[in-house]
């Protein structure tokens, strides 16, 4: 439980983290759309979630210069350095998110011009709806400082990682069928990976949250029952 | 120039450094290991550069743990605030590099038990290698605080552009060719994607050294000329 007494430096990070919170909002749109604009076929929200990007890259940058600015003004020590150095690399994780949603929407207009793979896009989509969804929970987790709703983001990573791998086995019979299919599939793999490396992005996020509540970092997940796979070993 | 006289931030700082100078000679050396490993087809210089990550992530996590305590140590202000922070993204992008050569000596094993595609390991340590010296360069620039051979290494990622997009269409051309080749191809387009994003997160950590150096962001690299391609648009 927290003291009902908040500090200066309390507030300051109080308000700094519901910029993070903005931000986190904007990716999680960003997220959603770029598979929409997937599935959809739909250009121009594509370039919307391309364009959207720079939005969240200022965000990004602005909430390392507040927290520059309350480190240098609030001097805090131990784990007040700790949550706020903790913060700065939330936004970091929300920005590289940000990325692979805008490399999604890049790749829209390519994938309208090239040959249709049945069903490839629809799955995308619930592949990214299930990050996103594990997205907006870690968030709520960062708000509330919920290591038990943290730990739950966690264990749906796995989920992710075996809709990679079937997305992966459909793929490449599909590269198999028709190598007219080899260009666009490629594509569709990369976008795939990209997810998977969403979902690990906010399982990362998840673990901050834990540690900062925790004050310990959280038990590496095993990251053991992927590797033999195509989707690929793990970094 | 530097002043000739230190304070004691500076000499701090200057220690963590030398830290971050060692862990990225570790980051170089896995980069490297890690083609060698794949060309030579060397397992257990496969399984050394995948085990040695953990000595490149505790870096990263001691050097973390430095720059906090430096922080509530010498509570420094404005640019030393700044340049605190650099060191500690600059730890934080090696730690991702070293995640990407882990990535590839995790490939080894099962590309040595997959059918051999002429040329492609020895092309992928080749394009690897151009990022390695990007990174021992970028590692001098950080080291000597030259903002001119930073913007030297930006310059050369391009070269690793274009080269991972020969290397695509030469892997496409494979598995046209024979649909048994589609399943290793995939692993060395993952790889040379990954060695790609190694050029990226190299670049990066040049910029950073260009902001620190001059107190404001390098400009930008050019992005736009490899979006229509497969290798696929930048994040």
């Amino acid at each position: 439980m927290k003291p009902h007494t908040l500090s200066a430096f309390d507030r300051d990070l109080e308000a700094i983290s519901l910029n993070v919170l903005t931000m986190g909002g904007h990716v999680e749109a960003a997220i959603m759309n770029a598979a929409r604009a997937l599935e959809q076929r739909d250009e121009d929200l594509a370039a919307q979630v391309v364009q959207g990007d720079k939005v969240i890259d200022a965000a990004e940058e602005e909430i390392n210069n507040q927290v520059v600015r309350l480190l240098a003004l609030r001097q805090p020590h131990a784990d007040d350095l700790r949550a706020a150095v903790a913060v700065m690399k939330m936004a970091g994780e929300l920005e590289r998110l940000g990325d692979y949603a805008k490399n999604m929407g890049k790749r829209v207009p390519i994938l309208i011009n090239a040959p249709m793979i049945e069903g490839a896009a629809g799955a995308l989509r619930r592949q990214a709806r299930l990050v996103g969804h594990m997205l907006k929970d870690m968030l709520d987790a960062f708000a509330r400082m919920d290591a038990e709703l943290a730990r739950d983001v966690i264990t749906r990573d796995i989920e992710v990682d075996d809709m990679t791998n079937a997305l992966f086995r459909e793929f490449i019979t599909h590269m198999m069928e028709d190598p007219r299919n080899i260009t666009p599939c490629l594509h569709y793999v990369f976008i795939a990976k990209n997810i998977e490396r969403m979902g690990d992005l906010v399982t990362h996020g998840a673990e901050q949250v834990i540690f900062v509540t925790e004050g310990r970092h959280a038990e590496p997940r095993e990251k053991g029952h992927s590797t033999a796979t195509i989707a690929g070993p793990k970094e």
